[in-house]
């Protein structure tokens, strides 16, 4: 299918003796165009303040990536607007926005590295997808299903070759340090999690150690960039940095959490890919505190053993509920929001301010 | 097998309450030191001879390769060491160091730019063998065979990045550009690659597009980062520039001649990876273009029905002698390796620019 795919794209322009390769980007368009549609709530009220905020630039970003994936490859735009097309909540280049907005910021710098930094993130959740094996995304078949992994991988290392041209392309040093230092802390948080797959002793610590790095150091980068660019001083710029790593770490607890949520699962929402993949969170991890001596052998098979039957993803589900497990993890969710707001005592009060407090607040109680 | 080598490499540091992962780099060490052991012949002189005159950078480099793989999480100094330590030529680190000798530059930015183009070449590399399913690299196991896919596409991501905060730690703009436009043309050129895969009707120009970007442009880039970083005019870093992507396509025209070579089989050497894969290389485009009707459907049934006999690997190497497509890919490297030195006419004479004459005149006999 993929090959057949590829190959029935391919046009050959004898004129120039060269490949090309021609791709309607209606679709992505048209789907870069609706990207965001949220549930109501009053998380989905914050993100549409926010949205709101940065209207104008959430478009230039938009165009800004649809160019980054023009190739006359077909797969690639096929491929990279098939995810980045799908949508999702835009949190990370909002973040990027709303901080150059903050201090101020003339110019399109922050437009290129609020691009740069969903393509950082799209081309991670490309890669993700394959080492999870991952069925669906954002309500869609993932791309490894539809094109293949191989597809997959290649078009991920395009994605994230691009985003670092776009940051290039700001020839501010400074951003250029923090962010391809992000993609690496990134990357050696996709291998730690690997590494602690399917060992359900795993600890706190080493989950938040998974988690600062996998999800946190994008959101840190992506606050710390905006402000860098529009010269705020070192102090604010680390306050928008500790904002952006705090939410970053409530927004994946909270993540977590809805994996292993009855209310969820009762709302014809995905849940239990975590636990199909044996991947340590924390709900687990404070199950498996928690857990008598035969919850500790259902644990210990379902996850080191990857020995799951049918009806396992209920009773995990039921374990975490009843050991307050649940509870627990939203309440750490809670106080690193909480931290993400107090960062921001610092910075200049306004709409800005007043719209990542809101994000911050309503973080937890988020069902989507 | 994959987990179980993770978890015991996994120790709690109770005073810190952090992970710490320990992993003794002795082994990549010594597999860094014998690097580049090469066979005798021609172009085994002129490798030896470049390698002379960069003898002490290369070292600093290797180091430096060494700095960028260390990481707490013991997996990807594992992978990464397993691949960069096996050794290889280190060309393309040759091409930039040469290339800042013969313009006189003072400074340890080539070091990290040689490092940073070898980095980009391994976590290539560590992807293309995932893409590929290759069993064997250099002599050894694969990553992907020893550790898993999963960890090679990982760690390949994560040792691009770290390539890119090196490139970055020169604080040179114009590099970053040239080899953050290469990286992207690089990932290009592979997805290019996959498309054309089991099309047997694919052309000399695909061909060279492929080419071109997966191969030539890295070289291409070595070679012009090393004049930049000089203060060598336009003019010149171009010309290494052109010498890079000439000797480039050159090389990758024998590695797939190579790959085709009956006296590489009687050599004892693997062959028939291109073939099993259906890669579309030149040997094959030729061989195709002068193919009868039996031998045409020969080709359509191995390459595009992906039907492959036990004996069709000797019948493919019998067609591509007797056809004559071997010599007529051996001829048009000859034409490159000459365009090679003839881009360098405008460089600076001296032992600097001998030694990568040799590299091109030799290329094209090269067994290895």
């Amino acid at each position: 299918m993929t090959a057949d795919f590829a190959i029935t794209n391919v046009r050959i322009s004898d004129s120039r003796g060269e490949i090309s390769l021609v791709l309607a980007l209606k679709d992505i368009e048209q789907k870069l165009a609706s990207a965001g549609n949220a549930p109501t709530g009053e998380f989905a009220d914050a993100v549409a303040t926010l949205r709101g905020l940065c209207l104008d630039d959430l478009g230039r970003v938009d165009r800004e990536i649809m160019d980054c994936l023009k190739s006359d490859v077909a797969m690639i735009p096929a491929v990279g607007g098939h995810l980045i097309g799908a949508g999702g909540k835009r949190l990370r280049p909002l973040l990027t926005l709303c901080a150059a907005n903050m201090f101020g910021y003339q110019g399109r710098n922050h437009i290129r590295l609020a691009a740069a930094v969903e393509l950082i993130h799209g081309a991670t959740l490309l890669h993700d997808d394959v080492v999870d094996e991952s069925k669906m995304r954002r309500g869609e078949s993932t791309a490894n299903t539809i094109w293949g992994n191989k597809e997959s991988v290649l078009v991920g290392d395009f994605i994230f070759s691009r985003s670092f041209e776009l940051m290039v392309a700001t020839s501010d040093l400074q951003v250029l340090k923090i962010l391809s230092h992000a993609a690496g802390v990134i990357a050696e948080g996709e291998v730690l999690q690997l590494a602690t797959q399917n060992n359900i002793k795993s600890t706190f610590e080493m989950y938040l150690a998974v988690v600062k790095a996998k999800t946190a150091a994008l959101f840190a980068a992506a606050g710390e960039v905006g402000a860098v660019i529009s010269g705020a001083s070192a102090k604010e710029s680390q306050a928008l940095r500790q904002y952006g790593e705090y939410l970053g770490i409530a927004f994946q607890l909270v993540d977590d959490a809805l994996d292993y949520s009855g209310r969820q699962a009762s709302l014809g929402k995905s849940v239990g890919d975590d636990f199909r993949e044996g991947k340590m969170t924390l709900p687990v991890v404070y199950a498996f505190s928690q857990a008598n001596d035969e919850e500790r052998a259902f644990w210990t098979r379902t996850f080191n053993d990857r020995h799951q039957q049918a009806d396992d993803l209920e009773k995990a589900i039921e374990l975490v509920e009843s050991t307050g497990a649940l509870q627990a993890t939203l309440a750490r969710a809670q106080d690193f929001a909480e931290q993400a707001i107090s960062a921001l005592d610092i910075a200049p009060a306004g709409t800005q301010r007043d719209a990542l407090i809101a994000i911050a607040k309503s973080s937890v109680q988020r069902e989507y």
